[in-house]
């Protein structure tokens, strides 16, 4: 069975990120969905609250799962037996990122294959700080998330 | 009347912008130039202080407004009647960032249409950070920013 | 009146341009097509037949000429009294060559401005090779290109 | 089963090339390896060469097949069962090529997925161009091709 | 005799940073490596740190000397007598505000000029954030950084 | 003596060139510029001709030197007594094809550094396929090649 893990804040999931999530389940058998944080910045959603998020998204969804995880992305990949980390890839910027850390993480790895999927090219723009940006101005994302993350920030922006 | 707003956080404006808005006035009828805030990061110079600079360096210039905004950039622009937004452009970063921005303003609102323009050659190192920064350690910044701007720079980080 | 011209092989027309066009039209009071030759790539039509192709796909459109010339862009743009040239930007690629084209043809003429405008995010993909190769191989480009570049397109390669 | 198609024109396979294909193994049941033309460019191997250049670097793995194809490059995917498309990654400007036919492909046929692998740090640099051009002038490729292709290559430039 | 600067913030210094030092000695006579500060980031080191660890990691190499310095390059580098600044590229995103820094640089000072030095190929995705990120989760950098370098980041993430 | 090589095709020679040969006497104690061909791209001059414009261009300069080669770079670059190949950045582009061929350079022979200088800012937009595109419709080169290369220039395409 291969099993393919995506990291990611998804702080909150767009639909860039469930586009990603659909595909790689036609290439994987098991995809599991690694809610991390990113020390650099404080997260909106708790991390709880971005797994259930998740979760609710990808409802009746078969073959995935949905974890937070703290420390190394390596370590945790290893632990769930996984072989591939899938990563989006939206644009330049993405890119250089992204292969700068699928290099490091072979360095520190190699059994760990980096895997590169494009989101829609409708999705090319989107991305959790955009979605947060317009949301907390008052603006529609109802084309960019799910409903159930739409209704979560717009309470959340409410209560700021 | 095709106006022609063009956005941006001018903390503080540089002789780089004040060359694009220039170049916008001959190709429209009007130019708004729109100071708003960058939500992650606390300004220099307060709104009021960035607009002034900017009406004092284009004086005398006509065709061309300075407004202070809060919220959605396309909702302040749809407001003031402006079909077209203009941004600059001085490197690759600048693009896709840029880039990344038009489509999704464009999936927000297919009416209003960005354009770009390019600084002059000699000023595509320049940013509002750079001349913060090198004004901070007492650098000269007379050939990046207009003279009124200069003023401000140097009596801002005596007072620091 | 400001007129804009907006310069290319056309080789053929795509959507893409027509889409550039269109989104021009909204901006300036005239687009002049400029059909010229690309001095390394021998066509896939002649110039004439580029003309015709993007004629017929903007039938009943105002405010729009299409014109084939030779020699220096800039002679040509000055003598049709266009004082900007427009240039669509699909990708990062296209920016730096397109930067450097109007870096310098800024530095031959002072008074011609370089405008660049995004093509639709469906069309990021979009380029007359492209669209060339897979009618070549017998594909359909019926979404690519318009309907009458479509039937010239099979009847060149059927003739081949 | 999972069968992946990766294509290219291999004139010749590479030590990135065969990295890429070994990579994959570990994340499909089955790769084919398509051999195609650049319309563009003469190949210095003809097809059947490429084929068994390929073909000999890789004796003794399994699950890899090693085809010629002519014509569109999906129509050859469809009919060998494939679902994925593979494309290797090194450098920038690779992924905006790969970036901007990936999403061609998709736009065609929605339930074929390509997906990018990054060739090893050591092989960055490292293209079919590049290889013919350092052994044309009598240079060693032995660190960037495999041995057989090696053999041939100085064979070929020997008989020019 | 050429003195080349080599500026940056070095928290802490990797093996990339040592191996264009290297690189950088074979060049000129002589090599000022200046640890400055970056005004928007707080350092996990301090510069006394800092300059400590990369004077331990260049025991017994001869012809450079380690600094710590404050304010604008361009007066420390002048100060020092250097006419070259060194600066390491390893990606595209690099190079960009790198390009920027050193025609900012061009435009105060004419006479010194900028030199970029690739790191080797196994360095492309090293970086002191990176660094820092993997030791504060427990994972080992012996391969990215010195081992005196090594040691101080396990010391100061157990006192975190 | 620290003695540098810089290579190019130069069909012709521009004085974004000539500035970084410049630039490199500054740097190194002799520079020898070397004259090769493109395989891939037939020249304009010949290579007896781009050598002489070279010189001229450089009447009077001392410590350069120009000559013609043929074969492989690095073999020339020993020959010579080189340890420093240069390399004159403008554009991202260019970055990434620098970047990839030093990287084999280095590959082939770790002792050879290549270092990268950067044209001036007014020279960004400037390369040879420009200028002749340029000279061969009859526009003015003046500004961007040394007077004897113009001159040169109009024989060529008077006599086409």
């Amino acid at each position: 069975m291969r099993i393919a893990a995506y990291p990611g804040s998804f702080d909150p999931v767009t639909n860039g990120h469930i586009d990603v999530i659909k595909r790689s389940l036609k290439l994987f058998d098991k995809v599991i969905v690694l809610v991390g944080d990113n020390p650099q910045k404080a997260p909106l959603f708790s991390h709880k609250e971005r797994v259930d998020m998740i979760k609710e998204s990808l409802k009746g969804i078969k073959h995935v799962e949905v974890k937070h995880f703290e420390g190394l992305l390596l370590e945790e990949v290893k632990k769930r037996n996984a072989k591939v980390i899938i990563r989006g890839l939206r644009a330049v910027s993405d890119f250089e990122f992204e292969f700068q850390r699928a290099l490091l993480n072979r360095e520190m790895d190699e059994d760990i294959e980096t895997v590169f999927i494009m989101t829609k090219d409708n999705y090319i723009f989107l991305n959790s700080s955009i979605v947060k940006e317009i949301a907390m101005f008052g603006g529609s994302v109802k084309d960019f998330v799910p409903e159930n993350v739409e209704r979560k920030l717009r309470e959340k922006f409410e209560n700021l």
